[in-house]
């Protein structure tokens, strides 16, 4: 077997002590600073430093088509997918203003768009096909394809971490990946696919209705060996694998990982299944209102920092949360000791 | 009577409908942004306008001391104030290192601590008595201090929006300040005292109670004439005071003021009860642990930003929300319409 393989550990624990040691000593009531004191511990253990930083952040918008639109999963028709990456490319976005507001440089990478961008400037071609085949009928993606997909979306993450970079987020852009995301929800948690399966970019209840009986024939109709490779090309997207990829592979670099919404969310979950320890670089940005969400971060233990109603897709819910990890990491920084400020410990 | 009156209208409703046409146009399906788009639509309205700016934002700490503190009605002791206040100046507290991240200008006002700071730069004297007295016994302000306290407030606003600012946040320094806020919830809201108290800076449950039967004793041994004016004072303590003239100069100046935790939530609670309008003006950063502070929050029909167990004060709940607000006005700023992106609409 020729595939990439990771070399992933988990943060040495030692390290937990002192941190939380170098926080209860700093001018605030002990733990009074919540989810804030949570993060820098976690970047803490990641880093290996009682001096966590942030450097040079980077996010990473992968796009892809989808065979299974055919069928009419998704409420958006699948030619929004090139005329968002115009749109990324132009900044005009929501994520454009959000990665400008917090200093995040992007990339946006052509992961398997049905169009012929003609060599667009800006845009990181590494299209493996003109989206993905229809998974109601066959394999979404091949197995050649799975390889390729987490080779490139891994040395895209390689690249951000040249650069300087040594935290990372991912969005997409793919007319029918919540469809795909549902499935790899349903096979990888074992929660019913009905649970998994919401409104996307604007469903309506009968629309979801329809969505789900095509992708429960799409379920029934797959006859693959349900290892985790089998099921990650089956009803992949070539977009949302090379993000299991750059995934992977941020973390193998000690790197912290922000994780956007559902789609996102499901990556990591995909990601986990080969390797579980990249759960421990992953910070969850955002809870969503797309039905499944909340089950699949509760399946993951995850906590998410905002519950903003966001179902925007691009990333857009783990740049949002950029700056509250940033905060993070200020604190155990900047803040002053009891100590050296001369505060009565027990405040 | 002489005291100070503010002129504060509820913003204009006619725009609201021309900033839901804007945000609808923008690249992105109807709805997608949330939180983001509610944000949007109430700074366009406070500031009339479909382009809503932030400009130059300040961060107000108002520290004062309370009577009722020689109870036992707090975990810190009453040193921890003018200790803080130090911490302040020298940049190394909680809402230092937020402030600067987010380049909020920062002023510290002493509205009545029990300390001589003999003239401390950076500290703006506004002290009106070396602590409140303790309203176990009497009033804790008088209703001239009370004046004071509105027109100090307000005056610090003032000069704030003098200097190009449109948002303000507010945050406090006063050991014993949460059972103020308790007492001003209970008598506001008539939600049972018992539900009103909490743990404050780090209570056990054995100390809440304790505090809880002194507050208790407190509002039975309350005979004043129960006029908000009278709560207000018999309760109060100075940095409370000064954060609702605060809050009730900013209406009027139709500027967005930030709210934060559980002490500031009940500030504008309270100044609600003297100018219900102010309460548009609001934008809620994070709901805290302190029991009583999601009741105050649902009792105001209030959304905060975040939620993030944060307890320390300061108004660091506020500050730490800043970006999200900031992102709301990016967004309906800095977003593509669909026009002009050339992205079909149904998107």
């Amino acid at each position: 077997m020729s595939h990439k393989t990771f070399n992933i550990k988990s943060p040495e624990k030692e390290i937990v002590a002192h941190l939380v040691e170098k926080i209860d000593n700093l001018t605030k009531p002990k733990g009074s600073l919540g989810r804030l004191e949570e993060l820098a511990i976690q970047i803490g253990s990641i880093q290996q430093t009682l001096t966590p930083t942030l450097t040079h952040p980077f996010h990473i918008v992968f796009g892809g088509d989808h065979g299974i639109t055919a069928e009419g999963v998704s409420y958006s028709p699948a030619e929004v997918t090139p005329q968002m990456v115009f749109n990324f490319v132009e900044g005009g976005a929501g994520i454009n203003f959000l990665a400008r507001q917090h200093h995040i440089e992007m990339k946006i990478v052509d992961s398997g768009i049905n169009y012929d961008f003609n060599g667009l400037e800006q845009l990181i071609d590494m299209k493996v096909r003109k989206g993905t085949r229809n998974y109601l009928h066959e394999a979404a993606v091949t197995r050649e394809e799975f390889d390729l997909c987490i080779e490139r979306g891994a040395q895209v993450v390689k690249d951000c971490h040249e650069a300087g970079c040594n935290i990372i987020s991912f969005g997409e852009m793919g007319i029918g990946n919540t469809s795909s995301s549902s499935m790899w929800m349903t096979c990888f948690t074992q929660i019913p696919l009905d649970l998994c399966v919401g409104a996307g970019s604007g469903f309506d209840s009968e629309g979801v209705k329809r969505k789900y009986s095509i992708l429960k024939q799409a379920l029934e109709n797959y006859k693959g060996d349900g290892s985790v490779i089998d099921i990650l090309s089956y009803f992949g997207g070539y977009e949302m694998l090379m993000a299991v990829g750059g995934m992977l592979q941020a973390a193998e670099l000690n790197m912290v990982i922000l994780i956007d919404g559902f789609i996102m969310t499901n990556c990591i979950l995909a990601a986990s299944r080969l390797y579980p320890e990249v759960l421990e670089y992953a910070i969850y940005g955002h809870q969503g209102d797309e039905a499944g969400h909340k089950l699949v971060l509760d399946y993951l233990e995850a906590k998410p920092l905002l519950n903003f109603g966001l179902r925007l897709g691009e990333g857009t819910g783990a740049v949002c949360a950029y700056p509250l990890v940033d905060s993070a990491v200020r604190m155990i920084n900047e803040m002053s000791t009891f100590k050296k400020a001369s505060v009565t410990k027990y405040f």
